[in-house]
């Protein structure tokens, strides 16, 4: 056990993208707990492209973070002190963490999981946030039907990876987009996408929709915004819905995107263009964990995960996945 | 009775701004007719917005207008010949008509009206089409919950005029925007709207939304497009519904408008944008005529029409209409 804490905080807001300077990182001394507290030993930190809005104070639904403080995000690691009688050391729990070795915790939303159960890194990618995000967008908003063209973007990330797989097996085609071609190959080959496009090589999206999406798209699981969401929203259909997720090819904007052109297009086509942050809908995490748990367990999904080793490159790593060099889910695993 | 009918047709489609060359007239014989035909004679016709979209081939949801063929829309006539079991000489019905003197129909979608349950033109306002499709944005859509703040643009519209009143008989309080100072007196003396801005005198939409809706916008019922839109766009709150009914401001567009900035806020607020068709809900129609008749019986809510008289000047009222210069619902009336 290390003798100190180490902790990456929020050094500088940043402006426009974020940089290394951004980062700062601090050792202290390994935390005590108060009464109804717990000190975690942290295992596992998830990476999440919302967290980027979070860096920047008046982009955030969640709280900004705050200068000089830790970093904070999903992540799993295992009580060794607890001042509270609902938490047991020794106990693994997820929920939220300090991007640090040890996290000092009041408790409230960690959750314990069976390490047994599955792999860790699922209880942060497929069976965690991501994946609770995926099947709430695809089952409370999406709604595919049989037959219905479902466009996902960010087809293999944490999120695209659940969401494009749901939407198939609700029997809809489903096409992607992803940002290399070993992306695409795994989207297609692995997760049973119909087709996928390398949003980096493609200019043309029109073009490129109207040739992998024939009949227009009925469903769109929107990850990135921008000129792909605004290629998609003239591609709609009518009656169709969008599942807006997220936009990170718009986080690191500093001057604002102005949206897709004849926004008439919602009346005239019906549409349903709904946002969602998936901790307002916490009571639904059983009715996913069974479901997709099932699923797993079943063989009928698939999931991967990018595993980058040390806390010390958790900032390098992020800004790796604001840039989407990450294959699937991004996890930090801490010594 | 005329011995010849007249017509008014496309002439040309617009390009840009609608104008008089757009329309032509043409005299005919009276139509016979045809087996489970009949002839309606015109008496009144209805004038509105979403007619602009159909004068251009691409922009319109329901099929384009036809060149050389008579505008339609809804209206309210006589049957003065019947070759169909289903409708009598003598009935007074509402549904879609040509813009002429008399229109030969199939009888699909003729609906017989009682001329003593409600002055006629209520039939084409408050208790027609745009009274269904305030109706329906409010009930299904929007929702609105007592407290909360509702928006409605073109505030004394045929549509805004009921929506407004069935937010504030939801028990929220409700803004809007109107075209000239005497609309905005109505809007709050007589529908009673909490407050009402001429948006041709304002020119910060911004500003004047901070100052009239301090606590933000829950609903907004969304009939203009344009600066409007993004200005309510960026004043909604989380869980806002955004009923999208039309866009009046961008019908005239030749080139078409961007979308507001910060399409992320969607998500940060979570935002549901739904667009619709009234005519896609027709099923409904005896839920609306029943809650909206009776709020009229009881006089609970008001209506205002502005009547045009003789098809001649059918063309130059809908000139008016999309510049704003109707106040309340616009109706021809045919000698």
């Amino acid at each position: 056990m290390a003798e100190q804490n180490v902790r990456i905080v929020l050094a500088r807001r940043p402006q426009g993208t974020v940089t290394a300077e951004c980062f700062g990182s601090e050792r202290t001394g390994i935390p005590e707990p108060a009464e109804g507290e717990v000190i975690v030993r942290n295992r596992l930190l998830s990476l999440d492209p919302y967290m980027r809005p979070r860096m920047t104070e008046l982009h955030s639904y969640t709280p900004p973070f705050e200068l000089d403080q830790p970093l904070t995000g999903g992540g799993i690691g295992e009580i060794i002190k607890s001042r509270t009688d609902r938490l047991a050391e020794g106990d693994v729990v997820v929920g939220m963490l300090d991007w640090a070795l040890y996290t000092r915790h009041n408790g409230i939303g960690l959750r314990k999981i069976d390490p047994a159960a599955a792999p860790l890194p699922a209880f942060l990618g497929i069976l965690g946030m991501p994946g609770f995000t995926a099947w709430h967008g695809i089952k409370r908003i999406g709604q595919p039907k049989p037959g219905e063209t479902v466009f996902v973007s960010a087809a293999t990330g944490a999120v695209g990876q659940l969401a494009g797989q749901l939407a198939r097996l609700a029997g809809a085609r489903v096409v992607g987009c992803a940002g290399s071609s070993a992306k695409c190959d795994w989207a297609t080959r692995e997760l049973g996408y119909d087709a996928c496009f390398d949003h980096r090589r493609e200019r043309d999206y029109a073009r490129v929709l109207r040739e992998l999406c024939p009949k227009g798209i009925d469903v769109d699981f929107e990850n990135v915004g921008g000129a792909i969401f605004h290629a998609v929203f003239a591609a709609m259909n009518n009656f169709g819905r969008m599942i807006m997720c997220g936009m990170i090819s718009e986080y690191q904007d500093s001057t604002p995107q102005l949206g897709p052109e004849k926004m008439f297009t919602i009346v005239q086509k019906r549409l349903r263009i709904e946002g969602f942050i998936v901790s307002d809908h916490v009571r639904d995490m059983g009715s996913f964990l069974s479901e997709v748990g099932g699923l797993l367990r079943d063989g009928k999904i698939k999931s991967r995960e990018t595993i980058v080793e040390g806390l010390a490159n958790a900032p390098s790593a992020f800004l790796g996945l604001l840039q989407g060099e990450n294959f699937g889910k991004l996890i930090v695993r801490i010594a």
